[in-house]
């Protein structure tokens, strides 16, 4: 298929038009030694859509900025902070995400509700709103066209690399950028959205269509990835549309409504496999697909089930094709299963056929795929016609030394 | 309470009357260097019952186990090999389960029936049976009534230490013994039993009323323990009674049923513990219990995905109160909860109320609970009167070391 946009190598959410950012180190967790805010500003009001966790503990700004993305609404900035998620910190939590918004909607001279707020970091601590009091000034002050890196940085907590892409593409003759960044390394498994993601484009586009083109990409990508099972309360995914690019407002009636769609997914797919290739520990990036099942339930729930399966994943960091673990996941996820009627595939090597090691596969074969850094796995039921891809990625002692020394 | 048994220091499945064992390396896995099989017979036919793993994936040998005890069924001889699953291994494997029972009755002279096979290990490779052939009049030759500890090293293995314990009780005037034994460390998280665990009592019961007080104990133990959330297509607990010690037929409506049920369900709790706390990698044990939820499933499921989040048995590791990974996976499990109800108690020392950070909890008084060996954490939901509690334990770097390490 020819691709319907092109990369802007080095792009983030600075690139489309009419968009620019800034970021600084505010203190926010006192050992943290990098920037940890940042601020996206429109030049117009950009319609915007959101999508947020599932979770039943949700952080402060997850509230503000539902609030704020009542049908239809528009935003002309996003404020994010690291170090801290804001989460389980009740009225006073609730109160310090308001202020953040109205302080930056003076500062910005725009109405308050055009202010969507972000958090990530630990959990249970109270904001230090005089540090963030004294940032937004600074923020707004040094606002460039330039700065879609500076930001993707900022907002960085267990990333080692910050996550940031664009593409552009043509829609009525106007040249349409959509630009993304994201992270998120740990705490991982969006049912929703994912920890932090921001999308800016500078296509026309009326809220409700971007809502839907944005729900359309996030299931296939964000939605579609774990790293360990964990779901986050602050999972957050913003896009915004300023509609610079002046191409005639865009809605499913429109001509290249599937090209923007198809451009939209791809940077939502970029920004959530950066995300898996950055899971904290992670070695290994692993495409889990099931086939042949009865249902999309069953092929959602078996895939998921042996991409959250700890001996699978640490059987990949041990470059193990320990296959006997995955037809265990299998056989618990709850699906349809019928053991003799399995057949597992690596990189479409066949280890498995019938329920039993597959005669005529060398164990050394197998061995080889499983030392590389990106394999897929393909496990068919063979029972019906149904599949689900689950992206993810193995299991580290990295893994367990991040998450026991993260927060004393 | 007065206890209604007494613990038999040491003691384990020849602990009851009318019970031998025997162990011997068979070299079931070339590179294992210790003993690989053992033999458990009751010098007459006792009445069996046994639960088993809920894997739509089921180990051949837990298939025989299953037909051979069909309701009513006796038994005379367990015999179990570690090493190898014989699981994921076709008709082959079925026809190596039927064929080791077959060798093992003409060795013993009992109907084929009365044996039970039990495998544990890899998963996938076919039974070495010409080791197991060469093995089995040797077992048949050597068995003895002190092989309790013996044949409890001889099933272990990812597993630290060996699991076994007895306790007798007086019944009809009676000196009744129950014995056990159990292995496991990893891919631990029984629905219906536990990898695998083996009872041996001299009580004399019918096969119907052992299977009820056998279900009672396991659903309170084995069914209450995770270790890494993956659960065996090889689980299983066995319980024989053989009559030996001479009492009234045991039944529910005997007088001292819930005396025997006690004492049966103190040696299943007991073995269930062994495992958690020999879990692999594990230096913490942890009782994770939720109350105050609207509903048992509610209490349970918050339990299990506590019990099983990555993030929160890392930081147990590390020593962290890190309670926010806590109420995180609360608010993910699927229960009904409100944030500004939340409790969280650390051996009773309150870290979070009303969904805050408690004020006047130090946090190094937390640090040195989450420094023990041994804690409880308890949720209070605060929203009605169901609880649940699973045993648990936390995840270190080891885990992971070990389980890379496995198979090849």
């Amino acid at each position: 298929m020819q691709s319907a946009f092109s990369i802007i190598e080095g792009g983030g959410v600075t690139s489309p038009k009419g968009y620019r950012a800034s970021a600084l180190l505010a203190g926010i967790k006192p050992s943290r030694k990098r920037d940890d805010m940042a601020l996206i500003v429109s030049e117009r009001p950009a319609a915007a859509a959101g999508l947020f966790t599932t979770n039943r503990i949700v952080a402060a700004p997850v509230r503000l900025c539902q609030r704020h993305l009542s049908d239809g609404a528009t935003a002309r900035a996003i404020i994010i902070n690291a170090g801290n998620a804001n989460a389980c910190t009740g009225a006073q939590g609730m109160a310090d995400a308001e202020k953040t918004a109205s302080i930056l909607a003076e500062n910005l001279k725009i109405p308050r509700e055009q202010v969507l707020v972000c958090s990530t970091g630990t959990i249970g601590i109270p904001l230090p709103m005089e540090k963030i009091e004294t940032a937004i000034p600074k923020l707004v002050a040094t606002v460039r066209q330039d700065a879609g890196v500076l930001v993707a940085n900022a907002i960085m907590t267990t990333d080692t690399v910050p996550k940031h892409c664009a593409v552009s593409l043509d829609i009525d003759g106007r040249n349409v950028t959509i630009g993304g960044m994201a992270k998120g390394a740990g705490m991982i498994e969006p049912h929703m959205a994912t920890m932090l993601a921001f999308v800016t484009t500078d296509a026309s586009i009326d809220p409700l269509s971007l809502r839907l083109a944005l729900k359309t990409a996030v299931d296939n990508s964000f939605n579609r990835i774990t790293i360990d099972g964990d779901q986050s309360t602050n999972d957050t995914i913003l896009c915004i549309a300023n509609g610079v690019a002046g191409n005639r407002t865009l809605s499913p009636d429109h001509p290249q409504w599937n090209s923007f769609c198809t451009a939209l997914s791809h940077i939502a797919q970029d920004l959530a496999f950066r995300i898996v290739r950055d899971g904290e520990g992670a070695t290994k990036f692993v495409a889990v697909t099931v086939q042949g099942a009865l249902s999309d339930d069953d092929a959602e729930k078996a895939a998921r089930t042996i991409s959250r399966s700890l001996l699978v994943k640490t059987s990949w960091f041990g470059g193990d094709p320990n296959w006997g673990r995955v037809m265990d996941a299998v056989g618990y996820s709850g699906a349809e299963v019928q053991e003799n009627h399995v057949e597992i595939r690596y990189n479409n090597l066949v280890a498995v056929s019938q329920g039993r090691a597959a005669s005529g596969t060398a164990l050394r074969d197998l061995e080889h795929i499983l030392k590389l850094k990106e394999f897929t796995l393909i496990v068919d039921l063979h029972l019906g016609s149904c599949s689900c891809t689950i992206y993810t990625c193995d299991c580290s002692e990295a893994y367990v030394r991040i998450n026991s020394e993260y927060m004393t």
